[in-house]
């Protein structure tokens, strides 16, 4: 399987701090050793960073924990190859462009007998992630007007995801710069940090930090994450079936899928 | 305006000795300083990096340079900004995806009074640059079948690139892996290393190489650039309104547009 990790702020934040634990689970305290990727929106543009080996020994892993990069919507994956040959082709994040905006998607789980309708965007590599990134894509390409509210295209979201999700593990980041759309099957979980700012130290690594001395009393940063990243906070654990869209690192919009409409669509 | 570099290889090679000298124009020997980026074919995937700031300052640039990132096609440029503000959304080269593969692009030059024709892609970024990739993809997406021989999408490009020059400079790097198209209306040169491989030095930087400790006697690099690189080799030079068609090193297809064609469009 692998790993997931988000974040939604209201200021332009680096990821070092979270980052630098996640990456650790990449072949040093975790199995995710297939391939990393990160994706840092900056204004309207993604600077990306992938490889197809080790997070936890990658030279460029190395300079993304300690060159901050800020960002108000970053995505990032570590990979353990089920479907898919290890390569960089198959390795996550993946980006598309629609209406003119570039969307990025990273997903954890896998779906049984998962069939993707034909439509404009097509996977380049052969994992069944990237094939629903693209059954998504077209999907709200099919059905949402172009200036689609955002309203309308999480509903549509929520829709799609429920359908994924009844078909065997479907955790999901999704964002196209503006708002981050996140679901839950099996395990996620949050945190939202906002003055007065702490202390937080990492579960993978020995590092401690104090939010306060990097931060102004106005920024709120939320995490996104399938296993929390530290110990001494306390994370909000998603429900399974739940679904939370996040702009400028708030939640705005959620709900919760009964398991049997989750298994209905 | 700007510089390109591109690499074609019939094996994978790194591009640490050009991109050095490359980047070096990037705000210390030239004044191409409003961002840079490089994107590098692995099979079918491809690893980019991008920055808004000066190449020659960069820490990411300086990673790239000296972290050997072995690749059959690549494509770099560095920019000195005329149309767009200067941000990542605006840094080349672009990337969309068209019929399962990723296509890169990067372009030097400016169109007077383009105006790109409505379709699927759409730039993300407020470059002339972006739209004109945009508008590559459209028409070809229209007018090629999905499994359209190389020489078609060739027919194609050459067609769209004489239209191009016709409104002014289009100097033009274009891959989707598999090949790398060339077109050039004011400035490129290209040169080709084979054995037996000798040393070469830059021009922007005190740096020489031995192609022959690096290389077997079977390879095959070229590597195309807006201005020459090296101080000791001859580069050919393109004629304007040149195009060539770069495949595992080597030229596979070219010609020379006539100014009077090239207008005629």
């Amino acid at each position: 399987m692998c790993e997931l990790l988000a974040m939604s702020a209201n200021t332009p934040t680096d990821l070092c701090f979270s980052f630098t634990g996640l990456t650790r689970r990449g072949g040093d305290t975790g199995p995710h050793k297939d391939g990393w990727g990160v994706a840092f929106y900056e204004g309207r543009g993604v600077r990306c960073f992938h490889d197809a080996d080790a997070s936890a020994s990658s030279r460029i892993a190395e300079v993304v924990q300690t060159h901050p990069i800020k960002s108000e919507v970053a995505i990032c994956h570590i990979r353990q190859a089920n479907v898919g040959d290890i390569c960089l082709a198959n390795t996550h994040p993946f980006m598309r462009e629609l209406w003119g905006r570039y969307w990025v998607f990273a997903h954890n789980g896998q779906l049984n007998h998962f069939r993707p309708s034909d439509g404009f965007y097509e996977p380049v590599g052969t994992t069944d992630s990237e094939a629903l990134f693209c059954d998504i894509l077209n999907h709200l390409r099919t059905n949402c007007p172009r200036d689609a509210a955002m309203e309308t295209m999480v509903s549509q979201l929520v829709r799609l995801s429920r359908g994924y999700a009844a078909q065997g593990v479907f955790n999901l980041l999704l964002s196209n710069g503006d708002w981050l759309f996140t679901y839950c099957t099996t395990k996620m979980a949050s945190i939202t940090r906002r003055a007065p700012f702490g202390p937080a130290r990492l579960r993978d690594a020995d590092v401690t930090v104090d939010f306060e001395s990097e931060t102004t009393p106005d920024d709120v940063v939320s995490v996104i994450v399938t296993e929390p990243l530290t110990t001494d906070e306390t994370w909000d654990i998603y429900e399974p079936g739940e679904w939370r869209l996040w702009q400028r690192g708030e939640v705005v919009m959620s709900g919760i899928e009964a398991p049997d409409q989750r298994t209905a669509d």
